[in-house]
Parts: C-alpha cells; sequence; structure tokens
C-alpha cells in the first residue's frame, strides 16, 4: 500500500484524514463490491468506528455489520524496538443492488 | 453512575483516567465476575480496545472475547442539542477460577 492511499482491494484503512473523507470513498467501494473492511490502528480505532456507523446510519441503511475484530499487532519502530498496537477490523456487507441513500 | 466511578455490575466504563488504571481496576472483578463488558463512546473507543487487548495479552490469558457491537447513541447536550456520538461495547469472559498472570 502507498502512503495516503485509503484503499487495498476491499480494505479501507483509516488514518489522519477526516472521517467524511474515509465515508464519501467508501460508499461507491460498498456498492460496486457488496463488502468492505475497515482497519485502523491505535487513535484511529475511534474513527473506523464513526465511518462505520455514519456508513450504516445514513448511506446505506441496509449495510450490516457482519463482524467486529480486535487485536495487538507488533510493529517495529525506526529505532528497532518493538512496540505493541490496537487494532479493529469492521466487515460491513451490503445486499446486491442497495442505493445508496 | 456518579461520575468518577468506574464499574456500574458487571460494565467498566472507560473515560479520561489512564489506560492501566482501568486495566488494574478491572483484573480483580473479571476473575471475581467471571465476565465484565467494557463500555465506551467517542475518542474513549479506542481506549477500551487497549482495555480489553492488554488485560488479555498481560493479565488474563485465558480471558476470551465473547462479543463486539458498535452503535450510535443520541445524547443531549448542554445546550439541548442532540448529538450522534459513537459508542463500543466489548464483552469479556474468563473461565471460573482463572488466575491473573
Amino acid at each position: 500500500m502507498f502512503l495516503g492511499e485509503m484503499f487495498e482491494g476491499k480494505v479501507l484503512y483509516i488514518g489522519k484524514k477526516p472521517i467524511m473523507s474515509y465515508v464519501l470513498t467508501a460508499v461507491p467501494k460498498i456498492v460496486d463490491m457488496g463488502c468492505l473492511t475497515i482497519k485502523a490502528r491505535g487513535m484511529s480505532i475511534s474513527k473506523a468506528v464513526d465511518v462505520a456507523l455514519i456508513l450504516q446510519d445514513r448511506f446505506l441503511k441496509e449495510c450490516t455489520i457482519e463482524g467486529i475484530d480486535i487485536r495487538t499487532e507488533v510493529l517495529e519502530g525506526d529505532n528497532g524496538e518493538l512496540t505493541n498496537v490496537s487494532s479493529i477490523e469492521i466487515r460491513l456487507r451490503a445486499p446486491v443492488g442497495v442505493q445508496a441513500a
């Protein structure tokens, strides 16, 4: 994944952009693909939950949350030290032919 | 629930305290009760995920995450305006007789 890119296949990576920028990019993708996984780490986890719920509440009311997983990832810092970071994965599914509200 | 209190029955509410303060209060509770629900809203959602994973990774390795739910809550602000806030609920279970690591 290139820095700044949001999508890798069916996965939307949440970072430092504004919430609505992720939501608006996600709507056509989930309509097109029928499913979408939202992933985030650390402080972006709260934003990932916001994105999933705004998608469901405001744009794709028939979209369901299929599953949510949380886990600890071990990342290597610039100095080679290993750090534990929490991560979340939210799996969304939209029925075939769903229309954005 | 009184302000500043962390627990209400089997529910641990995550707010502005440091992560480890929630973790260390939760360990004897979950050992005692066998289960625990962690709840948080807004920016505290990331901290709730940290608390659940630290409990599982470092203190109660046999503890399992039974389920995670996210939803939008409508809160009334001081000025009477309604605001949507994301919330998370993480349900943990520890086998009977589990020992803290």
